[in-house]
């Protein structure tokens, strides 16, 4: 089964169901969230963010090639840093303190909503009961992220000026290595992928994980806009 | 709680219930092992080496903190290796063609007994399905691993001198590994146990985990010693 065969549909379904086409990425991207908007992502999607080693590991325990763990096993390191690099959740936290939110409100998952919680907990438990193909499988939106981190990058520098942009590193190191796992994680998937059952498993694995960001991103639109908060008062 | 709280008991239960008190492990120091036995231990046993880092990688998973999961993730590259350590289970099919193994068997897995599988996947399991507490503590024979590597590359030096001693770096670099990875998840369990129950939940781990390491050399020295081959036979 050729490239082709994987990511053609995968980029057909990220096209429709990936969430850059989230009415709430839009508005972000956009420049026209409120700053407690913006402050609402950033705090809810740092619940995703702090789960992405835990949901590595359980992949990674599912590899039975030492080659293949060597290769996972970075994307632990991206998250969780080393001697070197300070990693991803760091640079989340740092994104919120760049945004006035506190370290220690974002460690205590405080004002993080349930949708948020129970699609992360989706999501981990997916790496945790599926079979390798699967749990790699969902981690392929690292092959259509990197275009949005580019393009988040330049719609926070353009509209959201009171975000130190240091505070964006996070979005600018997740470029290079988005594309790299995006990458591996896809020759991974075209090695194991023998039959169309299992092509039709690998689609549905990436389904299922737009719709974990995807009920991310209505959580938050849902709690945090204007109108809704206005709704709620009057 | 103090250290002693913890560590004494432990030392305790190891003295009576740790495998180098198996009398095939005896045997083995003794130097009184058959070419064939030997080499059935050490084929039989890199089941349980391959299994480290998936265990391993479960554990990760369970850790919350960013910094204990830098600090555990060292476990993964110690056997997977990285690009400048060839890793221990590298090292481990290395004792195993200094001893006349193939590689290409050690990997198929064939002539793996089913008491080493199931003790290997009992393990495993356990490190899949307990909390962090107990997951860890059942690492805790690390704590007095590395006596009994040093005792055990001396016997193989003395005895065992058809095994080419390049063979032996397995050994070798466990006692280092073994120390430090002793400490670390000792401290770990310390910070951990606030109540008597915790306290014996890590004991009842480390019982479990020599349980483990005894049932695996019990079917090794089942299988292979020549009286049980010769009546077998006869």
């Amino acid at each position: 089964m050729s490239a082709l065969g994987i990511e053609e549909p995968l980029r057909e379904i990220a096209e429709r169901r990936y969430h850059h086409r989230h009415r709430f990425n839009i508005r972000m991207h956009e420049g026209v969230l409120t700053r407690e908007e913006l402050r609402g992502w950033i705090l809810n999607r740092f619940c995703y963010q702090r789960h992405i080693p835990i949901k590595d590991a359980l992949i990674l325990a599912k590899l039975e090639s030492p080659k293949h763990r060597r290769m996972w096993v970075r994307r632990l390191h991206d998250h969780d840093g080393t001697d070197e690099d300070e990693g991803g959740i760091e640079r989340w936290l740092r994104l919120g303190e760049a945004a006035g939110l506190d370290r220690a409100e974002l460690w205590s998952g405080t004002g993080v909503l349930p949708g948020v919680r129970l699609a992360v907990e989706g999501y981990v438990n997916f790496c945790r009961l599926r079979g390798p193909l699967e749990a790699v499988a969902s981690s392929l939106t690292e092959v259509v992220a990197p275009d949005l981190m580019a393009t988040r990058i330049a719609a926070f520098e353009k509209h959201y000026t009171w975000i130190d942009s240091e505070g964006l590193r996070y979005f600018q190191r997740r470029v290079d290595q988005g594309r790299r796992d995006g990458r591996e994680a896809l020759e991974l998937v075209e090695q194991w992928v023998r039959t169309p059952e299992d092509r039709s498993r690998v689609l549905a694995a990436f389904e299922f994980k737009c719709d974990v960001l995807w009920a991310l991103l209505d959580a938050v639109e849902h709690a945090y806009r204007p109108e809704s908060r206005q709704a709620d008062v009057g």
